[in-house]
């Protein structure tokens, strides 16, 4: 109800603010008997922790996870797995700048009207460090789902007017080795030279500029979703909508598809060796809200990193004009982190359809 | 679970296939003493029917709504609103030329092989049948919001590659009235015509083409919304991608924006009559997640209808090759009825968030 | 939220009022391709409707079940399946008797309050009537739970002071086949009678009196229930404490068991033919919230109903001093119609908690 | 889903094993600005932890809840709030007398089958030591509920054979100071003594004994609950038979209830001084499932605790017949520390239904 839940079956709720004393996550329903790997869980976290690399933000955050529950003996027991990260680099800092002025295109003015009460010193559940907690939830998703062969794999494909091609690949292991090796996590390597240098430009006008995830999910068995609200591609949304900053979703032909005659689009059936293929995949291997075994694929944009170098106009609590500065040290570009938690929430979505297909499959 | 239920508080669960008695809807969770009004109910189920124009199927259907429960006296009770909507037109046809048939682009296929079995007469669930249910809950949810001042106006803003100019006009009544004055429901007339005219010819060529849904949302008082998961846009992107044919989402800048820079794209705060606003609003909106008063503004893409009115190579059950050739008579493009149910799913989730939100709001 | 729906997986949502048009019930989550049997559906029913016996309601009420959907060809599609129950016997009554009082021990007060407005015509959602629906929906359970060998038994073990034996047989169809011999549905024929006389002696009265509803459950799995708040035994006593009138819930032991010692309460485990039983049963067939395998064993009390034939003091909306007439022909004793229902609700329990175990269960 | 969560607004979440890290719960939908005293909060714990008093087990842990979320300067932030308690006292012992085998009327053996695995070191979940989160959460509750003015209040009222007269006082306050006087928390002197004796009888036998707990909750708002499956009764039913031990469950006139006349059990409606009111209270303040502004009262049967300090038959793992010695030290009576469980969750079902209600009734 308050929101802070996600899933029905493989279900997690996560809570936790950026100034408070940790973050972190129960993860109820993930099947007895997976290997829990924690060193896994924290090669996550690292991709996604700030401080990596000249593009991230500078601040410096070990998030390191501690698990509480839930595992006996390197192995899931079927009961809630709690993970927790403590909140470090919270220094006593002087917030006495910003305690009653509302941020553009924060949740300050929202957070404010909604609850009567804000934590001034960081954006509470609002800041996006509360999607540590959810990258720690979706590295045990994803080795649940490892155990039945499938495959998950996100890129930047796109920041500002910067586009990437087309994958040239069809190996998600060679492109997540090629993504690892540049720091915008950009699977071509060509468009990510040019991201890089292009955002490192944007931080140095103090500016911030935004971006596009692709992600491409391999070998899920044909059932997962249901054909009415829950949908896998609407739940997939769902997910991808809610990680701070994304804009706009589409999967398979997307906003592309809209001008699309159906004789173009349509997605003809062949048998391929005994298996049951489509030779385009426009429906993004998804019809009728159910995976039909093709390559789930899909995309989401990110808007533009709203804390900024610069001066801007605003008002305070009191509704006065007023001015504010920016301080710190911020993403110019959210999307080289945001890779990993588009992964763990498309992990989240998988591993819940994955058992509730299974629960009335197997009746 | 089954996915056919939507909304927490202010719920729906719809039943019912095209090919059944009936299909229907329960309501569960509006509040009590809200003006049912009948013919408003009906006047929204005929905005969606088939057989409207000669750019919609020909198929005839009255759609009309039956009230079982839940209202006394003209107004609701606080229980169970049930909605019955029988089924007609179900001639005995012969189906045999589809009954093993995988249509493409269908949910045949990934129906047969997440239940076992499927009722071949129809799309089962997956037909946008069931939608007219939605529009009766929607009518309902639309009834609430009434009381509230909220107002919600959708309209076809794109028709293959033909895109309507952006909005001239901030009044959503003379928006309304406009949209009605033309079978495709687009409030700017030149591109009505010429979108009419389009679509006038895609079926004429046996064809179907995509499009594009627009939607404004008003008087949305600030505060609605949950911060992490369940964030307002992420319940409108899911609600809209739940429903048929929906490939994408954005809300407020959308994809555009996330090839914008921060400075660009932060919405300045101002005290405009002792409300707060902000200059611009790429935010849509929704801000962390969460109403700030300002109009709520999304669209949706829609892939073209599957049914096409030519042959094409498909499979059957056993897995052979074959032939399906289109019969009867379908929508060539879904946007013109499809208007009414982004509207209905956009009441559900603003009703549902709504009392979400006063449940917290009132403590 | 508003409670009218039941279950997570197999779930149940109800609609309806006894004064309008129908009420019925949405079965979401049965597995496809179960049988439907409707005939028995309706032998269900009949157990359960007005006007069976000299000592229940002469109200007369057909209760004839329509399924509208989720069923094709006498299989379950795994779509929901909708089943309405028409309200016949509604004569235009005056009620201008009872319109602004509050019946003593009836809804009337807290409806009234909470909602501000009530069908004074009828008990609304509060009418026994509702639990028509439940029955329905428990038989599309049954007839789940009959495919994997789950048996279900409930009979009258106590009216008033009167108490029956324990059971003197294993065989829960031999018992069922006593039970049905009798117009108060008690399986020991001496105890029946006797309370066959006494009710009847009780409505001549004008009174009214309370009773008791043993009931067995046979061949669960082991492994149904979850260890911590969905305990299977919590879950069975919400069931039964939803039921009208319910006013207690024991299982296993029950409240004898609180004042036994742990070395007489103490089941022993024993292997008796390389399956493992407990020698004796005072766990009811639950440890730890988990059906172990033994026979579920619980009871539930039942006041009486709150209609006499009698004067009663009361006051009316305006808080004044008045007298209410009982009128009409009502149960003097809830028990006999209630075995069904105690039936249903323990069938969607264990149907719920078989499809929950096995989504973790095969992961 | 997998149960360890409770409450639809007002909502906890549970973690956590006797031998792992940490226990902890994460309160979700605690309205904002809620004063959060912690010191009543660690009180609360001190109440339910071991080593109380000669009749409690003797092992010692000091419970000390930390707040790692969700408050802020001492005031609900409307987010969630987790707290954790770090498990100490796990003494690295040798459980190789009982890694492999079923202990009688524990949950073992069904923990085995249900999940494939289980920490032979502790129950799991099923451990007592769970509720303490629950007691945690529960004080959050009545933090919320003391701002309403609504007192919750549980004594033991039986103990084995031995049975409380009915409380001679209307003061809660009073009763609660009477039932601190003494180590079985019995608000009645004279019982207590009786029962104390009794109790450390049985300890000094190695045996173990059952007992009941009563509750009164008083200045509920009329309106809580909702009129079908939701009924406050049944919620409250479904939180106690969800804390261990639990085994019978009744409100209002019970069991003893069904042995009445309706002309004897109807509660009269009167008005006292502009205040409706019911002579009697057969009803429990509670009718058709929605509180009546009368007290609410319950009562509870714990069975005797199963670890015994003697030898007891039993099989292994493989099936083979054992015996099982008692070792350590356990609570030879339950109920002196599940008082202040049953308050806890009592206090979660009231702060949920009120936060519902209100959802409803201020639209």
């Amino acid at each position: 109800m308050a929101g802070n839940s996600f899933g029905d079956i493989f279900k997690i709720s996560t809570f936790g603010e950026s100034h408070g004393k940790a973050i972190g996550v129960i993860i109820d329903g993930c099947p007895s008997l997976i290997d829990i790997d924690e060193d896994f869980i924290q090669s996550e976290l690292d991709k996604r922790k700030p401080g990596q690399s000249k593009i991230t933000t500078q601040r410096k955050e070990s998030d390191t996870a501690q698990i509480l529950s839930g595992v006996f003996e390197g192995k899931s027991t079927g009961t809630p797995i709690a993970i927790v990260i403590p909140n470090e680099d919270q220094r006593s800092k002087d917030y006495s700048h910003i305690q009653d002025k509302f941020r553009p295109s924060h949740a300050d003015y929202t957070y404010q009207m909604k609850y009567g009460v804000r934590d001034y010193r960081g954006g509470g559940r609002s800041s996006a460090r509360e999607t540590a907690a959810r990258v720690a939830a979706g590295a045990i998703a994803k080795l649940f789902l490892k155990q039945r062969g499938i495959e998950i794999f996100a890129h930047v494909s796109g920041v500002g007017k910067l586009e990437a091609p087309n994958l040239d690949s069809n190996n998600l292991q060679d492109l997540l080795e090629r993504r690892e090796q540049n720091i915008v996590r950009c699977a071509d390597p060509a468009s990510a030279a040019e991201m890089v240098t292009f955002i490192d430009e944007v931080r140095k006008n103090g500016d911030t500029v935004g971006g596009r995830i692709s992600c491409i999910i391999r070998n899920v068995p044909v059932g997962l979703g249901e054909p009415v609200f829950d949908k896998l591609h609407a739940d997939l949304a769902k997910a991808m909508m809610s990680i701070n900053a994304v804009h706009g979703f589409e999967y398979g032909s997307g906003f592309a598809g809209s001008e699309m005659f159906g004789s173009e689009h349509n997605d003809i059936f062949v048998n391929q060796q005994e298996q049951v293929k489509t030779l385009t995949n426009f429906s993004g291997g998804i019809q009728g809200g159910i995976s039909n075994g093709m390559d789930i694929t899909f995309k989401t944009a990110f808007k533009p990193v709203a804390t900024i170098m610069r001066d801007q106009a605003t008002i305070n609590e009191e509704g006065e004009s007023t001015t504010i500065s920016g301080k710190g040290r911020h993403d110019p570009c959210v999307v080289p982190r945001a890779v990993i938690i588009v992964e763990a929430m498309a992990a989240l979505v998988i591993a819940d359809h994955l058992l509730k297909h299974e629960a009335y499959h197997n009746a």
